[in-house]
């Protein structure tokens, strides 16, 4: 038995369990250990908490003196809500510290190592690495490209149809891959749909867990401000709402639209959303992640712009058939096969009577 | 260990790698074993050619007297070109006879075990009888629906695409996934496509396996014998063409019609091809199993009248994109989600970038 990965895997399990709890920041998690027993451990619960290695070493509490401590990521060195958790350890009398993952912005990555250190403790780094790497690739893309990590999700039948001909979508797939979706929202910064889903399916767009869950903030793309006043996501204010709109729409426009507290509309310069502006927009407004649900014509706007990371597909085994039925990427399109977004396949999965299948943008 | 199945195995495995170079006849392997000592093995090569039986008892000679064989299938009682396998089995001395399948046609069923055990060899039934009957699924289909087993084939991006809106289609899956749907070719009786399928890609329909492998009879649904005299098909005479025309092409089109001699043209009741009777025509021309390849109106015809039995899917983890792009199943489509036809999802894999799903009709 590897000793340290025996005590970075609870730490890298407790870690994943809160992924999408603590956006933006990254989800992490610490154990500490004294003569081969565990004794603190912590996680972080949510942004503008403590970090990990807080809640692990007040666990601990004398306990730290001469102990370990693995941790998910590098443990922090700046001042920010909380003095840098690379000083905490120092000063708990920790002897060695155990890391499994990097932030990714070189102006962070090896300060905190550098401090422990040159306070006397032990560092080994890299346990564990790509299952921790792994915890955190949303909050890593974020960081490194300044936009959100872009997930597209979608549900279809074995022939590609997302409804009827006559436009029925409810539902293709069964409950459980309705409730394995509603856990990408839990875990997602933003969802974002276009003014049509909105205006066929009148959705919430929270994420509907039976235990609860945390919302995302509800991004519409609405090129002429379309949103109609008796929307339900204008009167429900479990989350936010923006609104993005072009260039046409009037201050005369934005004027009149009455805007409930947990709404905003966000006017962007181009007639049409420019989606790589707009995803810089919504990184400065912290949204480390989102989920892109439909329809059709907004995900071809993203693949079109290739600013899909991730796509999330269930898959039915039905066949619909239907010339007219739509599919989950519709718009204009890519023209050339050699033009397409290709993407690995990194997971599989039977979900109830249907399939799900995980596939990431090669280099994520 | 049970013993019957650890030699049952056998014969199964056998009869597996020759699924398809027996159509119209099952597949069957056959294991002659005498004091735990394998002493003969035999299987059905071809249609017209020997029974397993025959040539697992020919090989063990005269180590059958006393001996056990397994069969995957019950042996015949009837007198074809060989005399009954049964009597065979019997003559030869063997004193036990394990079977692991059935025919499904109860006026075949349990007639070869009684001619058997008539005769004072000792039969056991049912070993290894589900990996057996999966064996020979589209040939007791075809016995029993006196209809081929129809798989629909289709290899699309993750949006459900088969080409671009330009219509670029080469190829959307990879070398592996089209290698082994070259393999679906090499066990169908016959493969089938819409003339849109001719007149775009004008297509061999061939099983183009490096190593050799069974060409399937070529079938094209071409309801106003739009065939162009230049289709590869009609100058390759590598395996049967048949062209399924409506009750409007004349008799004047006929015989002005020039048709080679591997070629027919079928002309049927109805202005456009009823799918339900020419499963039953080419039923009755000894075709036990169907690939349907393409394209979306073809398969929408299948789907909407119900006779898919088996789906099978590639898909390349690739966003496309486009309204007009062309999908899968096309056509008119189911209207409401209900009618859509379910399926149960058998097997998932990968293959090389792409993934596949076998579905399969509830029952089948």
């Amino acid at each position: 038995m590897n000793r340290d990965q025996y005590y970075m895997e609870l730490a890298v399990e407790m870690a994943q369990k809160t992924m999408g709890q603590t956006e933006p920041n990254p989800a992490v998690a610490a154990v500490v250990v004294k003569n081969n027993q565990i004794v603190g451990t912590g996680l972080h619960v949510k942004a503008g908490e403590p970090h990990a290695e807080v809640h692990a070493l007040n666990m601990a509490g004398s306990h730290s003196e001469g102990a370990e401590i693995y941790v998910t990521l590098e443990p922090c060195s700046h001042h920010g809500r909380t003095p840098p958790c690379a000083d905490a350890i120092a000063e708990a009398g920790i002897k060695r510290a155990v890391i499994a993952s990097f932030d990714p912005n070189p102006k962070v990555a090896g300060k905190g190592t550098k401090r422990m250190r040159e306070a006397g403790v032990e560092v080994v780094t890299d346990v564990c690495r790509e299952e921790a790497d792994a915890i955190n690739r949303s909050f890593f893309h974020f960081i490194s490209k300044k936009k959100p990590y872009v997930r597209l999700k979608s549900a279809m039948s074995l022939d590609g149809k997302i409804a009827t001909s006559t436009g029925e979508s409810q539902w293709i797939t069964g409950e459980y891959a309705r409730k394995d979706g509603h856990w990408y929202r839990h875990r997602s910064g933003a969802i974002l749909v276009g003014i049509n889903t909105v205006l066929t399916d009148d959705p919430m767009l929270t994420a509907r867990l039976e235990e609860g869950g945390s919302h995302p903030v509800r991004i519409v793309l609405d090129n002429h401000l379309r949103m109609p006043n008796e929307a339900k996501l204008l009167h429900d204010d479990t989350s936010p709402v923006w609104i993005i709109v072009g260039s046409t729409v009037t201050d005369k426009q934005l004027h009149d639209f009455e805007v409930p507290p947990h709404v905003e509309i966000l006017r962007q310069e181009k007639e049409t959303v420019d989606i790589d502006t707009l995803l810089l927009t919504i990184a400065e407004r912290n949204i480390a992640s989102l989920l892109v649900e439909g329809g059709g014509t907004v995900a071809d706007s993203f693949v079109r712009s290739r600013n899909v990371d991730e796509v999330i597909t269930y898959i039915a085994p039905k066949l619909i058939g239907g010339r007219k039925a739509l599919t989950p990427v519709s718009g204009t399109g890519i023209e050339h096969l050699h033009d397409a977004m290709t993407f690995a396949v990194v997971h599989q999965s039977n979900v109830g009577e249907d399939i799900k299948i995980v596939s990431r943008k090669e280099g994520e």
